[in-house]
């Protein structure tokens, strides 16, 4: 049976003041009237119902993961207690399937991303479970074909197309995060993806391809992956998980695996990695601007203004900025800071002020 | 007996949205702990007590001021039907003077400067009223010595040096706001003064000006004057007071009579015109800016950052703005945009936010 994971633990500063450490990105209406996490599992509508669908996240973000998904059955929605990265997080998912059902295929996706339209995403997951289907051993990542020469994301590059009514390839290798020239260069080839982070596969699987090629990894997450279901979980969780290398499921297995080959995603994804990004995914009026909620601009471009409930936000001959204002936090930057916008963070926390952090 | 006269009817959209309609400049704390108003009153101490303070303000203003202002007397805080500027809210002062007190001496001032230090005021008045006392017909401006070549004030040119303590002259000239070169011959002259609106005369010889000069007004101010501490007052107000010409004090006596005269002023004045001007009187930090209120800055420069209460502001890369926050709405403008955020006060009435100006 094919189940969800969506892996939901993140935390970052580049939403800030609208996302906080125990309410980041992905629990935020970022784009739209429900949050991303919300969105991700919208999205899974006719594909995996909620009894098949599980949350991994952290302990601070628990509470608000468990009351935004009322439909998830509260033992689906799992805690890590530190963030190691994806194999381990992943690893532990796997052996929580495993407990209910032998024969799990996982569909992995992470929390905080949009993608459009839904039904092209769905087509793209039956593919991926049909690759799967029809060879128990693929791990199947999601290639999405690149829109721009992009320098944040890393690259798939396809081999041979596998039968089948999809489009899923081979993969013959891995890019790092390219430069420009470089980047232009994977566009032009023709055959090169984003890799977007999300992925299928079967659980007993990956945890083979885990004790494989890692297995430091795949021992700790025996140790605990046994005690699922039993009093002893618990536990077994705390003492061992941050023991586990922090490692990437890309970096630990599918780089390494013969067995690794895409999808090709033909649907519009975006990360949402700043403020900046997520105006041009939002859209843009005549001058430039992206407005949301109570707010009047003049003679102003190029701006994000975002007000939370019925506080009124006027912007006047300004251009090139974010302006985001919440219940207990405004934040006024340049939109291209980023690196200005976690000192900002840094700053704040120095002077005491963790509570609006 | 001297008597100081406040007016502190005036509004305006330059310090939205710190300022509102019904708590306009004057009454709020733009620099410091107290209001504009309350820090004119403050300033009067030793001067003149609270039962010669008399405030003139406007209905919707009213609760406000008494509010800020609880030694004052409540039938000395006057209010106007509507504004008519300052030669019939002054004429009006005079009446509510003459019923108690034949041999008023009026200071007259806006509610809405900033002078320091206090000392060198309250002599400027001394000076001003000996200046009346040796001759009772003597109409007296305060003139402020130019620091700049400004074009926003009118200025005053002066003559004969008068007999006496302080430094009193006769006028010999009235300037409208010059261009910048005229200003700039201006301070070069040496004998010409800011214009800044505040006068003392006795009240007896203010009204004798005006019926001489402007009978037209001064025919109204006489019909509301003899019902003053009657029950036909407020009926004769009413009925009455926005018939009078609208005109200030300085067209329609000051510059046609040979009685007005000058004292110079020897203390620093500010008429607190826009959120910049303000910075430049508050003082900046190594950055150029200016913080008022739980605010933290990175990489900023040349800005006024205002929070009230707890409200956190953050500000990143951002240069030569205006962030203001108040309880229920922020502003965001470049600071030398006045007339854009005249006309985002327009927007925002246009769009039905009355309650939020």
């Amino acid at each position: 049976m094919l189940h969800a994971v969506i892996m939901s633990g993140g935390s970052g500063t580049r939403f800030w003041p609208q996302s906080r450490r125990n309410r980041p990105k992905q629990l935020q209406p970022l784009a739209g009237e429900t949050s991303l996490l919300q969105q991700t599992v919208a999205r899974l509508q006719e594909l995996v119902p909620p009894e098949r669908t599980w949350v991994i996240t952290n302990a601070g973000q628990a509470e608000e993961t468990r009351n935004q998904l009322p439909t998830i059955p509260v033992q689906q929605i799992l805690t890590e207690p530190c963030g190691r990265n994806t194999a381990p997080c992943v690893g532990l998912a796997a052996w929580h399937l495993l407990a209910t059902d032998p024969d799990a295929v996982m569909l992995v996706l992470p929390a905080d991303h949009l993608i459009n339209p839904p039904d092209a995403f769905r087509q793209g997951v039956r593919t991926a479970v049909e690759l799967v289907d029809n060879d128990s051993r693929r791990l199947v990542l999601f290639g999405v074909t690149p829109t721009r020469p992009a320098t944040g994301y890393g690259y798939i590059q396809r081999g041979e197309s596998l039968p089948g009514a999809g489009h899923g390839y081979q993969v013959t290798a891995f890019h790092e995060k390219p430069d420009r020239s470089t980047a232009g260069s994977y566009i032009a080839a023709g055959d090169r993806y984003w890799n977007c982070g999300i992925f299928t596969w079967r659980a007993d699987q990956i945890l083979d391809a885990l004790a494989q090629h890692e297995p430091d990894i795949a021992s700790v997450l025996e140790t605990i992956g046994r005690t699922v279901g039993t009093p002893d979980y618990d536990t077994s969780l705390q003492d061992t998980f941050d023991s586990i290398p922090a490692r990437s499921i890309d970096h630990a297995v599918l780089e390494r695996s013969p067995d690794t080959c895409l999808v090709e995603a033909s649907f519009a994804w975006h990360d949402v990695g700043s403020w900046h990004a997520l105006a041009e995914i939002l859209g843009t009026d005549s001058d430039g601007n992206t407005l949301q909620g109570p707010v009047t601009v003049v003679d102003s471009n190029n701006c994000v203004v975002r007000s939370n409930g019925d506080h009124l936000v006027g912007a006047v001959g300004v251009e090139n900025l974010v302006i985001v204002h919440t219940d207990d936090a405004t934040l006024v930057a340049h939109r291209d800071d980023e690196e200005g916008l976690r000192r900002l963070v840094e700053r704040i926390q120095e002077q005491g002020r963790d509570d609006r952090l």
